[in-house]
Order: structure tokens, then sequence, then C-alpha cells
């Protein structure tokens, strides 16, 4: 079902990061629904999470905590979000992390909590209490690909990235994991993602390399324009791998450590529309000569949040109108609907803000064709750009979404 | 397939207004494609078009007209929305009016121009125009329905209102007719609306009045979120009836014909919405306890543009927390979620921005089970209110949009 190339790589062994799991009955018996993390002391740890305004409860304990130390654990269990559960969320979600620091031995605000699953019932605390010393026990470093599986929800594959790099003779991994098919699903939908490195970086570059790389990588995924209450993105830098820590964005090793970020994250996030409830194709939205980076941004949402387009690229069918369409009511200023060019990746269907006067429906519905398509919109009135990822709007979507409590 | 009471009314006759319609082959034989409206000398006009950047070619020429000049004329064609066709285009809508014009024997920006259908290609004008004549003498008073009927592409019914009202005993008519089923299909999809009365109104008061109904009608609807190029909204009011000429808002008549106008222009727009595209379900979102207008209405459109909760309503899943989701990343600042009441129809789902506590999931279920739903949402923050309507997303919109072109 997934689109495209969606294997799992070698999962690099990130030095000083461990990994447990256990079977805690969340929702679902015989499932290794919890799932933990432990980083070395001295690890670095940032995190981004949801703009909704229905945060759930552990969104609220996570940014708590994270504010106030480096934290020595995440535990994550599926099945239920623990949103929209009120003051008794937030106690449960506390709770478990008072739970679990007395097994680690560490302070209660040395540990994250994450969950992703339904919306609105509390967690069964006995059972997730139950659930923590196996999986502490558990804890070893090569498990990556296993924890990729204990977080998945409703998604149809374990997603992971992992890379090796070097610098000044050393050799460091990147190594992340996340979940979701976008927020498709906001029930089960949380989009979560885990991504640890054993070099060593300064805490605030931590966090800037992280909110740099999600505005380029699960900032610019849809698949229906739903955002849940849950989603949560971690970064970690363990530095146990060794070398001078890297605290400046000016150290050319900064620039290394971004790169294969940006390479990890996107894929990590391109990896959530592939597998994109119902999705049959895979489409980068990229837009160009715009006059900033935001009105770029802005049409190319409007394209991949439209319903219409999403359908016709379902139906394999160059129907430009709709994009135009799109472009039009995205709400961008002054916009000179005669200087905007479209093209299907080298296919130009548009020429000056109506159809390329050699362009054939044939040629359009050749693209149209394929499992990956890339839609390019010049808007011809500057040289910012910006791109994002979706994907189509099938049957299985809705069919999906309408089935998916019963 | 239309969800609830969508009968034609008795379509009263109004005085001053003649209607003509022609089988002029712009996409299909044998159709009705041609429809024009005559309004008597001294009509006073007023219009609303899309705000969408790549607005058609018609309506330029529209506007330009309406800013000249009273029109006496509309010409409307179905099966082509002369969209995306550049300066031809342009020449194309002005050369309708300019043959009609001749035919009529007014000026050339005495008429306006209508379309609605595919985008992209080039009308086909010798037989648009010889479908001019025919129509223009067939024109004749009692033939609001068959206007109705002639105005359509893809719509399953044909949509009328019609309202008599007594001011100062006498006896004056509101009809108009609308199409489109939302702005779901982009190349048949344009909504267009045409409404009379033959009250005696002043032109800055048919425009004032147009505005206003149009903000609680035409744009509280939502089908899918995507807005047409040709969207048109026109409003005609022939003095026909005689009486006085209303000239100031602080006339008693005036608050009289804005009720009726309202509860036409409702009915109209509501009427595209429960002819919606694989609508199964007519639902009314209503938020209230805002700081302002606009944040009600912010929160409507999140909840009514939301996939996942028109998924759910298809569904008939009382999935409260993909409603609470659509009302948190609506972007409102500052929303207080501990204070957020919602209702269906009279059940209360959720309180104090989590479930009520004598919220029963048989009880949702069965408010979900009706065709025709309310969602009440209460900010608890303010005494603004709006409301917006939609129709549920089923198997049948993903199938209509993916096969339109077929």
């Amino acid at each position: 079902m997934a689109v495209g190339d969606v294997s799992m790589p070698q999962m690099h062994v990130v030095k000083g990061v461990r990994i447990g799991s256990a079977e805690a009955y969340v929702r679902y018996p015989n499932r290794r629904d919890l799932v933990v993390f432990e980083f070395a002391q001295g690890t670095q740890v940032a995190g981004v999470f949801t703009q909704n305004a229905f945060c759930a409860a552990p969104v609220h304990i996570s940014k708590l905590h994270l504010s106030q130390t480096n934290p020595r654990y995440l535990v994550i269990n599926t099945g239920n979000a623990n949103a929209g559960t009120g003051p008794t969320g937030l106690k449960n979600a506390k709770d478990t992390c008072a739970e679990f620091a007395k097994i680690a031995g560490v302070n209660e605000n040395e540990v994250l909590p994450f969950s992703t699953g339904v919306i609105g019932e509390q967690l069964p605390m006995e059972r997730l209490i139950a659930g923590l010393k196996p999986a502490f026990e558990s804890l070893e470093d090569d498990v990556w690909p296993q924890a990729a599986s204990g977080i998945m929800t409703t998604d149809t594959l374990p997603k992971g990235a992992s890379e090796q790099f070097e610098i000044d003779g050393v050799v460091y991994t990147m190594t992340g994991i996340s979940k979701g098919a976008g927020m498709i699903r906001p029930n089960m939908a949380t989009m979560l993602s885990f991504v640890a490195t054993d070099a060593p970086i300064a805490r605030e570059l931590v966090q800037k390399l992280l909110k740099t790389t999600v505005e380029q990588s699960f900032n610019r995924i849809t698949i229906d324009g739903d955002t849940s209450t849950n989603d949560s993105c971690i970064f970690a830098a363990t530095g146990q791998a060794g070398g001078a820590e890297i605290t400046s964005k000016e150290d050319a090793r900064y620039s290394v450590v971004l790169d294969v970020l940006t390479r990890v994250m996107k894929r990590l996030a391109q990896l959530i529309v592939r597998d994109g409830e119902g999705a049959t194709k895979f489409i980068t939205v990229s837009v160009e000569g715009g006059a900033n980076t935001q009105e770029c941004c802005d049409i190319a949402y409007s394209i991949a949040h439209s319903p219409l387009v999403k359908t016709a690229f379902f139906a394999s069918d160059p129907n430009w109108g709709r994009i135009l369409a799109a472009i039009g009511y995205a709400g961008v200023q002054d916009l000179n609907v005669d200087k905007i060019q479209v093209w299907l990746d080298d296919v130009q269907i548009c020429k000056d803000g109506g159809a390329a006067a050699d362009y054939t429906e044939e040629a359009g519905a050749k693209v149209m064709n394929q499992s990956e398509i890339t839609i390019r919109v010049d808007l011809g009135r500057g040289s910012a750009k910006d791109t994002v990822y979706t994907c189509d709007l099938s049957y299985d979507y809705v069919k999906i979404n309408a089935d998916y409590r019963s």
C-alpha cells in the first residue's frame, strides 16, 4: 500500500542510547505497546510539539520537564493518546514519569511521557505501570527496528532512517524512527519521531538543529490538513562517540550534522506521507519564484490540501484547472496570474496563467500515471521557494477514516 | 441523494424579470445550456464575485460592466467556464455581450456574462452566438423553474427559493435560483445564484443587502474548502411592483426586505450543501461564546473543513476527539480549552474541554444517525457567534471527483 521505497535501512546503533519495550495491554493484548528510550548521562535533548490548543496531557508534561532539565528517559505508549482527559490525564502522565523514575533511579522530571492512540479515554494505569519494569529491564542498544515497530499504531510499516558520517576521523551515527500516517487519523494518528546521534552537540544547538530541520520535514508534510493533539519530535545528542563538543553554528562540523539530520528528518517525514492512509501516490509540491518563502509555502499547502487536486491525482487526471484554482485561492496578495507557470515533472501544463500551447493531455496523463509526481509552480515574482510533500485522496482514505472506530 | 427537503417551492413571478433559454451545444447537445435574464428599465443590480485570483474571463467582464452601468441582461452558459483562457477568453466574453446587445438593442456594457463548466477550453463561439437570438426570443416571465434547471451542471436537482411579502398593502416577490454542489467540482462546480425582487430599492442598498446576506449564506457554506474561479451572485431589484423607493437603511421596509432576502439566500446556499457531491448528511456548525465573530467563523470552518470530522459524520461516529482537535488547530489565540463545551444537537459531548460525565456513546450515536445534525460549540469567552453549513465526506465524493473527467 505504501508508495515507493519505504524499506527500513540498516539501523546503526547510536552510542549512549538504549531501548526497551513491554506488552502493557494498553488497548490490545499481545502487543509491545510500551517503548522506553534511555539516554546516557550528559545527553542533550530537544523537542518540538503540536501547536494544537488541545494538546494532550503528555505533551504538557514533556514540555514542562524539558524546560526543567535534560531528560534521561522517554516512555512511550500506543493505544491511548491521553488527550481530552482533563486533570486525571495530567496526573496519569505525571504518575507514569514518577513510577518510571523510581525504577530507573532518576528524578521524575528526567522522564518524558508520550502517548498515541484513542482520544478521550483514561490510561489503564495499573497495566501501564506494571509494564514499566519489564520495559526498563529489557533495555539494549541494537533494537531500533523493534522500537520503530513498537511505536506504530495503524501505520502499515515501521519507519526508520539511519546514517553514519565522519568528522575528524571519528565515525558518528544519526538514527531515527517515526510513526503516523500523517495527521489523518487523530485517534491514532499522532506523529511521533525520535532521532538520536552520538555526536557531541551543545544543548542550544541541538534545539536549533531540531527546529531548523523540522521546518523542512515534519512541518512540510500533509495528508489532509488535520493536526493531532499529540504530535511530538525529539532529537537527542549523546556525545558518546567522542570528540569536542560543537558549540557554535560557525563550526564546520555543525553544517555536517545539519546536512545529515536534514536528510534523516526528511526521510522520516516523507515515510509518513508514503504510508498516508489510502495513499497511492507520493506528491512533491514545489513552489518557486515567490516574493517570500511564506507565500510559496501557502500556495504549496493550498495545492496539497485541495481535495479536488488530491482526487485528480488519485484518478491520474492532469486536471490543471484544479491546480490553478488552488493557487488562486491561497490568499496571496497581488498575485499576477499571467506570470504563473506550472509543470508536472518536466511537462509544462500552464504557461503565463493559461494552458501551455504545446501541452497535450497525453503528456500530462503520462506523468499522472506515475506513483511519484512533482508539481512545480513558478510565481514569477521573486526568488523564494518552498516545498511540501503530500499524497493523493483515495476511496481508501474515506473507508479507513469512516470505519476506524467500528 | 440530496439531503432533507430540497423541493422546489412555487416560484412566484417577479415583475420586471423575463427569462429565456436556448440549446447552444456548448458542451453537450440537446441541452438548454444558455439562459438569459432580462431586467426592466430602471432595475438596480448588484453582484458579488469569487475572491479567487484566477477569476474567469466572464467575472472580469461582469465586474467591469457592473461598475459602468446598471445591466439589463444576464447571459449565462453552462458546459464551459471560460476560465484559464487568457486574452481570447476575455474577448469571447466581451463578444458574447456585444452580440447579445445588438439583438436586444442595448449597450454592450448593459449585458453581464456568466459561464460555468470545464476550465481551460475556449468557448465554442459560433454555436454560442447562434443561440443568443432564440434565447432572446423565448423571454417570458413565468419560467423560473426552467431557469433553475437551465443553469445546472452536475447538480442533481434544480434549486430555487421564492417568497412573497407585503409592505403598505403592496405584495412584493423575492425569487431566486442557484446552482453548484459547493465548491467541490471546480470544473463544473461554480456557484452561481440569481435573485430578484420587484420591490423598489436604491442601488447602494441593493449592493448592501447583497453583501450582508451573502456573508450569512454563500460565504458560510463549504463542501471541501475549494473555491471556484467563477462564483458569482447577482441581486436585482426591478421596482416594478410599485411603491416609493427604499433609500435608507433606517426605512422600516429595509428590514423587511433584509429578512426575506436573508431567508431566500440562506435557502439557496443550503440547497447547494444539501446537494453536495456524495453528501448523506446536512451539518450545521454553530460556534458561540466567542470574543469576536471572526474566531467563531474560523473555528466553525476548521470543523467544517476537517476531512476527519466529515468522514466521522459519514460513518455516524460520535468521534468528539476529532471535533476537539479541529477546534484546537483553528489558530485562535489564547484559547482556554478548559472552557469549551460541545453539543451534538441537545446531547452535550464535551464539558469543560473533556468528555461530559453523563455523555454516553449511545446518545451520541443516536444523533449521528440523523441526516440533519447541529454541532454547537461554546467557547466560553464572549458573546459573539457564527454559523457554517456543510455536509459529510463520503465514498461518493471521491468517486465523483476522481471519475469526473473520465
